[in-house]
């Protein structure tokens, strides 16, 4: 019986190897193809011009640089937004509502969290934007330039400083108004909400709750499959079209042969109107990548601006103009159509620029090469990419070239934890929502389900990322309605939990 | 109204003021007193032999200088002790018991903590002492020397970078042995007791619950009254005898006239058996003051060799010295009497050398001049010493002298919390044992009141510092015996919990 068994499993082995050497291939990326990780938006957010849409003021906080050693160190101006005019103030313990910063600019990120603004009225909050310590103009050592000369000056960012950051920061801003006792609700969205969920895990002292919006803290080492990111991206072009799901499935295998002919990558950069030469099919490749997968993530119902200017449901745009080009355009044809609409909606540009400095050093590629790794691969059989793996000692290797740092993968999990989520923290731990919209890339590295009654996953269906931490608009479908809804609700939760326990202690 | 109010309030000042310099002084420190804070155990960790009584192998793991940044600094050695006899291994989910080494030599502590050494086979436990960064052997920059040269090398000897060396450490280990689901049980005493119980808070994905004895989470600050230590250590002299603690309350202002005195200082010299020449009365001050905090603290009822070889309840001998020394006898004479209990109880010694480098470099100086910023004070009229206020400024002056480093008083309740502990921790955290003897001068800093149903407070009438964590000896008294009992039923208490959740979320 157990030779019987090994010689079936030994048969299927060799079936399987047969079968995938003779299928022909489906898809392949170009040979000189090095896979970017897909960002969250830190490749964005500071590109879109920020208009302040909310009335805040703009304050700076003299931060220290290294909060874990007493190395001599610069300190650094922490810029942070502040709003007052609703807070109900120390007497009346009116909540503070704190947003994590995260990648980018906290301008950008205060005009697009609108639901903090939408709300605090109602709750009589504070509400706080403290920027991210290296971006914005939270920048150490005095400027951009000089914060990013190289790994020596990067060295402070790493999320376990930021989140000392906001503890310092809210302490002190909390001393100084003697509001020692108003409740801190944390919110954030992607990173924003790994902070957010971190920083409630760390500093519970620190803040009753926190609403952590696509936060994908369980994205690293072996947690989840690293297929996870891609399928979903995959998942959300099928369930609009078949044929447009195929049509980008086969393009990877033609653009690699095209790009091996004699002339052929001036002919792609026509093809896909391209401003300048096309010096490698891999960095065109790499632009359609990026497409698909920020198209997931900004896939909302209604007209939107977050990345770039979208129309609602945008990939089930793409794909109608992918499906419904003329007949007989090529397939190449086809996606640069589909394409457009993402970096061309507005249809002003005439050409595009290819990212022309995949390897210039943006804080998140710091981050992703030092704490933030997230090993992301594709499969043939589930997604419409082409296969591919994550390999680790090439990723280390970029690393070293763009920044001469060594990665250390385990080191969130070990700091933060992740495995196992449900066992570790339900007996420990309070006061956390997950939300997640089931069309966001990322939300396969979240928390998708309940851990306890008061860490709670709320899932949508039609969600994308982070979306409920977008202002209420009238396109708003039912659905986000009540999501939003289910917040409120939980976060007055806290509050009233938090305000009983004081009164029963004062009573005492 | 408001007019008489604030004659009245006028009137109190002027009467309180007049009274208070009219009273006589009843005590005074020497005028060139510079009162040393007591420490932990530090001083004493690495002078007593270090016997190894219980079986166990040394290793040593290489460990990141600096977690929290990713600047380039060289990795050291931190040194372990294990001991995996009774351990059930990875199959049977044996559990780890971890104790959180701190400032002194592990070995040091693996001998004098028993209580982990007695329970582990019958929970079929791994033992682990790792040892604490730049104490022992576990030295970065190759050499006690060159880790203790200047505040830049000692700049990573924080708590925060501690932890996570355990951290890291634990997961590492756990990852080779295929042990990654083995629930670890964190133990600690004093020092390691605080950083058992934040272990518990900030890494709970990491071990499922901590022994914290003896451990003041709360001694920062404005938290507890500066008092509260110098009281209990007076408490301690006084419910032996009156007269004892009158004597010891009357010694500091005669030992400040006679150092006043021409010949004063040769003439204490010689009362006090010291071997060497008396420099400044606050010398001897120190030494005496030093005395009566250790032996509150190992005011054992069984005879020991924690600090010093000591009888069973040391400060009652201490007190029968003073009291019963021969008819005749000066308050000094009677003093040194009482303090050779401390000093000399082998009666090997025949003169005293006083601690004549009060400003060395020792790493619990390093800390208390960074994070362990601990306000201590007197007052007059509830203990046995002279009136002694916390002068911050002169606290940092003496940091800036010895170290070069400005101390951050408010950073250890930013980071680990301490305000309103009971209603930041409720609804938050579990699984944490605070256990105090109320006779033990640091029990006051010390959680003595249950939090929630699993924060819990032990709490003895008759301790003192971390005597449950000692070896179970013959004369045990009846009240410590049941206090084990009571730590290892919530221990089991722990772990069925997490064997219970593991085989809840397997059958599902």
């Amino acid at each position: 019986m157990a030779a019987e068994t090994s010689s079936l499993f030994l048969l299927f082995i060799v079936i399987t190897v047969i079968s995938a050497s003779s299928l022909p291939s489906l898809a392949s990326w170009p040979s000189d193809f090095s896979r970017q990780p897909p960002r969250f938006l830190g490749k964005f957010s500071h590109r879109t011009r920020i208009q302040q849409q909310y009335r805040y003021e703009i304050r700076f906080f003299s931060q220290r640089l290294d909060h874990f050693s007493f190395s001599e160190v610069p300190r650094f101006p922490q810029r942070y937004l502040i709003n007052t005019e609703h807070w109900a103030g120390p007497g009346r313990l009116g909540p503070i509502f704190l947003y994590c910063g995260n990648e980018g600019d906290i301008e950008w990120f205060a005009a697009n969290t609108g639901f903090v603004w939408d709300v605090a009225p109602r709750f009589n909050a504070m509400v706080l934007f403290p920027e991210h310590r290296y971006y914005g103009e939270s920048m150490p050592f005095g400027s951009r330039g000089e914060a990013y000369k190289n790994a020596s000056t990067l060295s402070y960012l790493t999320t376990e400083q930021a989140l000392a950051d906001f503890a310092v920061l809210i302490t002190d801003l909390k001393r100084n108004l003697s509001a020692e006792a108003c409740p801190v609700v944390l919110f954030g969205g992607s990173y924003g909400g790994m902070l957010a969920a971190w920083m409630r895990l760390k500093y519970p002292h620190i803040a009753i709750g926190a609403l952590a919006s696509s936060a994908p803290i369980l994205q690293f080492e072996d947690i989840i499959p690293p297929e996870t990111f891609y399928n979903i991206v995959s998942n959300a072009f099928r369930r609009e079209s078949t044929s447009c799901f195929n049509t980008i499935k086969e393009s990877w295998s033609l653009l690699k042969s095209e790009g091996l002919k004699a002339g052929g990558l001036d002919q792609l950069a026509k093809t896909f109107h391209l401003c300048g030469e096309l010096k490698s099919t891999g960095d065109l490749t790499n632009w359609l990548d990026a497409a698909y997968s920020y198209l997931a993530m900004v896939n909302y119902p209604y007209p939107s601006e977050f990345l770039m200017p979208l129309p609602g449901h945008p990939i089930r745009e793409v794909c109608r103009m992918i499906d419904d080009s003329p007949d007989g355009s090529s397939t190449l044809e086809r996606i640069f159509n589909g394409v457009s609409i993402y970096y061309n909606y507005s249809g002003d540009a005439s050409c595009f620029e290819l990212d022309d400095d995949p390897h210039g050093m943006s804080g998140w590629d710091w981050q992703a090469c030092t704490e933030m790794v997230m090993p992301m691969a594709s499969d043939l059989d589930n997604s419409m990419y082409p296969a591919y793996d994550f390999n680790y000692s090439s990723y280390q290797e970029e690393c070293w070239k763009d920044f001469q740092v060594i990665p250390r993968p385990r080191w969130i999990t070990t700091e933060f934890g992740g495995h196992d989520i449900k066992n570790k923290l339900k007996l420990f731990g309070s006061n956390i929502i997950f939300s997640n919209g089931l069309l966001d890339p990322w939300s396969g590295g979240s928390v998708l389900k309940n851990i306890s009654q008061t860490i709670v996953a709320l899932v949508t269906e039609e969600g994308a990322h982070h979306i409920d931490l977008r202002a209420a608009t009238p396109e708003d479908p039912d659905w986000l309605m009540e999501q939003r809804a289910t917040e409120i609700k939980l976060i007055e939760g806290w509050l009233n939990d938090y305000y009983g326990e004081r009164k029963a202690t004062f009573e005492v």
